[in-house]
């Protein structure tokens, strides 16, 4: 019995990845133990999770005391690396979750990534730690879930990734009509349930771009051979091309429940009740249609920036953390996202070569120096 | 160079897969040596093929002397048996390719499965035989090669298989109002260009009764995780949902190119600009819509016989090609084909636990005592 339970820890444990993960731990108490919880600033639900899931460790950025609920305090870069851990979740949000992600593949372990940024920042930086560390990362986020799943068992390289937007909160309207749209209209997204950050950089596209340059690391594939399609039901989490011309797809609900516990679980599969169904024999009309990418400036934007080497991709991460945050405070137009993130990167100067902390500096520059542009900035009206 | 040529046979060379399979040898020169073609009446054809592909035997039921064009005559069941030979491909149609079969299966070489007559007569005593000769049964038949295909990688049970079915030629219409439907328009398969008897066989439905048969054999799947869905497009072939709720699904392009080279190289995958190609990005719409078991009385007929035990299902099959014949033959209406598989079948004596030739006499009774019912009925107007 004890050596099919999977040791856990979750960073970003209180985020909506994070809250998903522990539900399926829950729905399989003799599958998994937490070793570990890390979160940020939402002390009371994390107290919550210390409280019902008694990890030997945590970390937060909030106010607890080492020993609460007998957990021991102990900064995340050192408990994803403790010997007894099996798998790390990173569902940490935007650059913050990189140094931990980073310790847990040098010690080795299986890292589930749905924190996408992480990736983004620094593809081949991480990739090679991950091989160096004798690590694995499985990928969480659903479209890289998607293609993982769908090349399972070929031997043979794909020809082409091809991922699938739902074209986010304003897939029906043009840019330029964008001007005055609220934050709550933003985070109002079509097919998913997701937290804010994600949320804006889908109704932006950025979200999409990274997930482009994410797959383009972890596949291993030139970014020549991924395309994206607009599929406005979020049924299809993407395709993979082969060859000989065949197609694989992966569908499911929009729900990060399968994803999420996919990587648990990996290479089986378990029955959960508690995770939304889809039935595919009534499943109605699913489309698939060119992306026209001149309409999403911001998608453009990062893939241009996230093709180059050096520190560029790592900036364009910490960029768009920054002016996101800057629209969720209204503090910018939402139109103003890509501007700031452009200005961003243009006044960037990238390190050949960087080593992570290269990395992690040019995006914590990056996220610093957009939030400091908007203090002098005389776009928004 | 020598231990990567894949030695073949083909069974029903000159059909709709026979030639397709040749055209992928001619594709791949150096990757197939034909030892054995084998057709039917079809002798211009097949001279060609004996004169192009220059194999060492042949059988064939038209009029060729043995050694024409270098090539010896022997029978089907004893050039699949060849030691030399490592693949048969089994494109006959209706239930004549079942020895060839058998005894290919018996000399442990890899079968790929075109002919579903073949699986459908007796799917256990195929899988059986399979299994005691150390032969691999690769499905050729689109629906079946997807789900395999789907199921590729995966180290836990599928919990449901979904067909997809195009409706065939009459799907806007009611089964009352096909009365009057001539060969000629049943032959008019929306999506699919396919022989005679599979082209009716689409357009009653039955087509899709055997898949779900053929799927439970080679899938060794209860008949209740099997689900048939109404999809138009023919562009995905067929899906697998599995224990978490994901599902894969296979998609290319309506063409039988795909699932043959599948099928001659696997487990690799090749690129082969002959065969048509599918743009996932600019698909458009895919439509899936339940199917509604009422209107097609072959379908329902067919799983009825198919799922009993003994010899119903070989019986089913061997009606069925005596009712399309008569058909054809403008003998009977397009609705009478139910009627007359269904009164065979009511007339059979199955034999329980029955061997290959049990199964074989079952079919060969089962046509001629169709075909013979014709002649005293007095449905006909």
């Amino acid at each position: 019995m004890e050596r099919n339970i999977k040791k856990l820890v979750i960073l970003g444990s209180t985020g909506s990845v994070g809250t998903q993960t522990l539900d399926i731990v829950r729905a399989f108490p003799d599958c998994f133990e937490v070793i570990g919880l890390c979160n940020g600033f939402n002390t009371p639900l994390f107290k919550v999770q210390l409280d019902e899931f008694k990890p030997k460790y945590f970390s937060t950025l909030g106010d607890i005391e080492s020993g609460y609920g007998g957990a021991k305090a102990a900064p995340a870069e050192e408990i994803v690396a403790m010997p007894e851990v099996d798998i790390v979740v990173a569902a940490t949000v935007g650059c913050v979750g990189m140094p931990a992600s980073i310790s847990a593949l040098k010690a080795g372990k299986t890292l589930g990534l749905a924190n996408k940024e992480v990736i983004v920042m620094s593809g081949n930086l991480l990739i090679e730690t991950a091989r160096e560390g004798g690590a694995t990362i499985l990928p969480i986020d659903s479209e890289p879930s998607a293609i993982w799943q769908c090349l399972e068992g070929e031997v043979s390289e794909p020809s082409r990734l091809i991922i699938t937007a739902s074209g986010g909160a304003f897939r029906d309207r043009t840019w330029a009509s964008l001007d005055d749209v609220t934050p709550d209209q933003a985070l109002k997204h079509p097919t998913w349930t997701m937290g804010a950050k994600i949320t804006i950089d889908s109704a932006t596209l950025m979200n999409k771009a990274f997930e482009v340059i994410e797959s383009r690391w972890l596949f291993e594939i030139p970014f020549e051979q991924i395309d994206v399609t607009i599929h406005r039901q979020s049924i299809v989490h993407s395709m993979v091309e082969f060859a000989d011309g065949t197609l694989k797809a992966q569908l499911g609900p929009t729900s990060m429940g399968q994803p999420i516990q996919h990587a648990l679980f990996y290479p089986s599969r378990k029955p959960n009740s508690d995770l939304p169904k889809l039935d595919a024999v009534t499943m109605g009309s699913l489309t698939f249609e060119e992306m026209d990418q001149s309409l999403y400036p911001c998608f453009e934007l990062a893939l241009e920036y996230g093709k180059r080497s050096g520190t560029y991709s790592a900036a364009l991460a910490g960029a768009d953390e920054g002016a996101v945050e800057l629209f969720l405070n209204g503090k910018i137009k939402f139109t103003q996202i890509p501007d700031l993130v452009s200005e961003t990167l243009a006044a960037h100067t990238s390190i050949a070569d960087p080593s992570i902390d290269d990395t992690i500096e040019a995006a914590r520059w990056a996220t610093e120096t957009t939030l400091a542009r908007h203090n002098h900035s005389t776009i928004l009206s």
